[in-house]
Formats: structure tokens, C-alpha cells, sequence
């Protein structure tokens, strides 16, 4: 158990954080469109894992992406940017599947998205990936790559592996019915898993997809009850609860101006690993997560152009 | 074996054509773009056996089109589409997949699309398509259908019933290894089926991809040789050569002015199977398939606003 004033300690790694999973590209109509007769629509790179790799190399640590895509312009798309964005990219395999893809028509209701799923899910274990992740501190993975095989078996090969080098793992159970394996229950399988993670943040509506409604302070037990260590419910404008099975802390949110909420999540996972491995204690480095978030959300895009940690942690006064 | 101054008979049945296959949505890059750097994309209506549903009644006669299209956007952006033309969409079956999507990224040399393969190839022999296919003159489809399971059991049962009925069986030998089954000997398998169909229209890459690079006639020879009763090879702007084993004419371009080669070989199919089955002769037949290939081409658009065929007749002279 981590406590909320104790610092996060690693061993000395070439690479900080090892972020797998989906790497894919977001097609986005133009026109906000619940009946999908819009014509226009634009291509965003996409897939949260990604956007963690590329943020927190912009606030001071390391990174290191691996990921599937296909032999395909997309997938050269996708390469070619993070290479932009000055990530290595021999941590992304291609393979023959085509590069997965979402299609999202902007709803003023709820968007649905349109899964394509292709060669994401292909992600095997090969010695690049062992090797990428024993230089490691930190691994970090969403529902995408466990939801179906051959992935799912890449990343529990990777937990096992984590575990025994004694690494920091990060999870977002952000389970979605659409892309899991049909035909399987993937409720249960990420309550099974959140035991074998170090830290998890659900969103309110995670933990509705999971459990049912139900008051966020029952949600929390629920993520706990299950053996979860670390607990990060994430509320909205509401802002956060966390707890370590023993204390739970209340976090207000640091967001003052909201101009686009996408990708915030991905910025406080961002915040709070660069945080952790620059040393910040729990209570600190969750303090930035929630900093970089807020700072995130007064910008429009997944990925926006942070400052440095420290010049966050100024500009919040933290 | 139909001679070219025959013409087809066909029993009396409530529906002409029955196109059977691929409903999908095409993105295309708004730009010429062989990087696929470009963002933005514009979605249109694809599937070759839908634009001749909807071709053959602008023409003059009767379709109906099976297809399965997912439980999303998507799929309801087809089925309205089709109902916007006039068509009956029972046909039409809703599956758990994702719609299927082509992405093709507009280019100078050879565009290469991009296959997102959902929904249509779980086309099921229901009840439905049963009684369908048994009121129909003509069945079509192209290879999309038979490149994988289980849609390929549902074509191979509905050619031995098409047998069965008497009915005539065209089938557009459109290869391409990137919508195949992975691990499956595509080639073969689509040589294997040309001799169980009546009528088959390859171009010469469709020669090339099948045979190898060869002259016109050799391709024309090996459709002969494995078992085609009816070979219509295209050559573009070279016009076509027409063979049924015993007699090969050749067939001029109609076409004038050439705007967008798109939905070309559709446009011919639907002259073709609206002059069969309104009575014309073979020879009259394709000269009239041709001919509203020729009229398409002067349009922009996979579908355009074709006259009666009486018209495209008087049109060209024919």
C-alpha cells in the first residue's frame, strides 16, 4: 500500500514509462451529427496509451510505445507522428490486419462510436517488447488490448513480467461492451484484473459500466472489495476521490476553464507518473495529475502542448 | 451455351435482379494524398452490387438487394439510402459487427484502400433471401461475398439454387488478395467458381491478379479453359472482347468524354441485365451494357442519374 505522503520509489531504469496498447486513428464528422448522414469527416491520431507516451515526455520523463498497427497508410500515419513527436517507434509492430480505426459522429446527445478493429489486437509478445519493458519503471495499459486475443495474453504476459521486476502498473478500466470479444464477459474479466494492477482511475462512468449506478463512495468500496490498491474515481467538474483501501482523499478540480474534455484523462495519468517517478510524493504527484489535466482542458485536442511538470506545478501554486 | 444473336430467356418472376453482397461506406481523402497525411475524408455509399440494384431501375427493371449491414450508424446511412432510391430493404440484415468500411486515400498512381471488413461478409442464408433469391430472374455478385466465411457458404448455396431455378448467374471476378480470407488461396478459389456461373466480366487487371500479365486474348483463353460459358474482358478505353468458346467479338468503346471512371463496370452490368431481361439479343445486350457505361462515364460519382434504357438505345445510335 502506497500512503498518501509516501514518495514512489524505482530502481534505476533507462526508460520511465512503457505505454501499450491502441494506437489508432479517429475519424471525426465535422458537423455534430446524431443520424450519421454527415459527409465530412477528419482524421485524428488516436488511442489513449499514446497520448500518456507523448505527454509526459513534453512534461520531463522518459517514454517508450508499444502498440500494433498495420502494414498500411494509416499505420505510416501513425508511426510517422510519433516519430514527430519525438518518441522511438521500434516498440510499434506492423502486421497485416488493417490499422484500427474509430468513427465517431459528434452528437450533441451521446456520440456512438463505430469500432474497426484490426491490427491493435494483434500486439505479441516479442523480445523488443520484453526487452522495452524489463528497461522500464512503469507500465501502463487500458481495456483495449485485454478485450480481445492474441493482445490480451501480450498484456498478462507483461503484468506477470512487471510484477516480478517490481514495477508500477497503471490500468484504466474504461470498459466499453463494443469492443470487447464477442460472445465473452468482459465485466468480469476487468474485475478480475484490478487486483493484479498497481493503480486504477475509473471515471464515474466506468464504474457504471461495471457495477450499476450506485453514490461514488459505494462505487469506490466496490473497486476496493475487488483488491484494488490504488483507487482514483474521477467525477467530472466534481473532481475526484482516491483512496488507498485505508485513507480516501477528496481532490476539488483544478479546472477553472473547460474548452475540451478530450484527452483530459489522459493528462492526469500523464501528470501523475511524472510526478511519481520525478520523486513527488502520492498526495503531490496526484495534485499534478489533476494540474495537468486542468491544464489540458483549456485547449482543444487530445494532445496538447504542456510545459514542463515543474512549470505546471507553478503555475497551479502547488 | 447463348449465341449472340440469342436472346435469354428468363420464366416469369416478380423480380428481375436480385444483387447480392457488399453494402458499404467509402471514405475518401478530399485530397490527392499518397501519404496519407491528409485529414480530411468524405463518406459515400459503396458496394458494387448496390449501385446496380439502383441502376437497373432507373433503367427499367425490377431488384432487390441482399446485404448485411451493422446495428450502427453506418448501416443505417445505407438502408435509408437505398429506401431514398426506391428500393426494398428487407433484404437488408443487421448484424452486430461494424458496417463495413473502405478508406481509399485518392492518389496520383494506384490509390490503395484500406479494408475495414465487418458486417458483410456474415450475410446468412435466412428465409428471407430464400424467397427472394426463388422470385428472381438474375442473381449477381462479385468476390467480395465469397472471400469469407460464412457469407461465402451463403453465395454457394444460393448459386446451387439459382441452379436449381433456372436462373442466370453473373459473377464479377474482381480479385484482390487484401479482401480475402487470410491464409486462404483467393485465386484458386475464384477460378474454381467460374465455371458454375453464366456470365463473368473481368477487366484486365482482374486477368492480371488472376493469371499474370498476359496479351487480351490468352487472358480471354484461360477464362475459356476454366469452364467460363461467357467472358466479358474489359480493356478500358480499349473497349472489350466478348467470348462465349465458340465466337469472340470485339467490342469499340462508346465512351466520349471520360469525367470519372467510378462505377463504370457496375454501369455495364446494369445496361446488360436490363436489356436481357427487357428481351434484346446478346449482341444488343452488351452493345446496351456499354452503352450506359459510356453514359455513366460522362458523370461524376459511382451512381448517376441514368435514363430508361430505351433512351441510352436512341442515345447511341444503337
Amino acid at each position: 500500500m502506497i500512503g498518501f505522503d509516501d514518495r514512489l520509489i524505482f530502481e534505476n531504469k533507462s526508460n520511465d514509462l512503457l505505454a501499450a496498447g491502441e494506437l489508432l486513428v479517429d475519424m471525426i464528422s465535422n458537423e455534430y451529427d446524431d443520424t450519421f448522414q454527415s459527409a465530412g469527416y477528419t482524421k485524428f491520431p488516436g488511442g489513449s496509451p499514446s497520448n500518456i507516451a507523448i505527454n509526459v515526455r513534453k512534461l520531463g520523463i522518459s517514454s517508450i510505445m508499444v502498440s500494433a498497427v498495420g502494414e498500411d497508410g494509416f499505420g505510416k500515419f501513425l508511426v510517422d507522428r510519433l516519430r514527430g513527436e519525438g518518441l522511438e517507434t521500434q516498440g510499434i509492430q506492423r502486421n497485416s490486419n488493417s490499422t484500427s480505426l474509430v468513427v465517431v459522429s459528434k452528437s450533441k446527445s451521446t456520440p456512438v462510436p463505430i469500432f474497426y478493429r484490426g491490427a491493435d489486437y494483434h500486439l505479441a509478445y516479442t523480445p523488443m517488447l520484453d526487452a522495452a519493458l524489463k528497461s522500464s519503471s512503469i507500465v501502463h495499459f487500458s481495456c483495449w488490448p485485454v478485450s480481445r486475443t492474441p493482445s490480451r495474453q501480450t498484456i498478462e504476459r507483461m503484468i506477470a513480467e512487471a510484477r516480478k521486476q517490481g514495477m508500477l502498473i497503471g490500468f484504466d478500466p474504461n470498459y466499453h461492451s463494443a469492443i470487447w470479444q464477442e460472445g465473452e464477459d468482459g465485466v468480469q474479466y476487468v474485475k478480475d484484473l484490478i487486483s493484479k494492477v498497481d493503480i486504477i482511475k475509473p471515471s464515474e462512468d466506468d464504474a457504471e459500466r461495471l457495477f450499476g449506478r450506485d453514490t461514488p463512495y459505494r462505487q469506490l468500496e466496490k473497486f476496493l472489495e475487488l483488491g484494488a490498491k490504488q483507487v482514483i474515481l474521477t467525477l467530472g467538474e466534481n473532481g475526484a476521490i482516491v483512496s488507498n483501501g485505508r485513507e480516501t482523499r477528496i481532490f476539488e478540480t483544478l479546472a477553472t476553464d473547460v474548452v475540451d474534455t478530450t484527452g483530459a484523462g489522459d493528462a492526469f495519468w500523464s501528470g501523475f507518473y511524472t510526478a511519481a517517478v520525478k520523486g513527488y510524493t502520492l498526495q503531490e504527484a496526484l495534485n499534478l495529475g489533476f494540474a495537468v489535466s486542468a491544464f489540458k482542458l483549456k485547449y482543444t485536442g487530445a494532445v496538447v502542448d504542456l510545459p514542463k511538470i515543474e512549470d505546471i506545478q507553478a503555475y497551479y501554486n502547488l
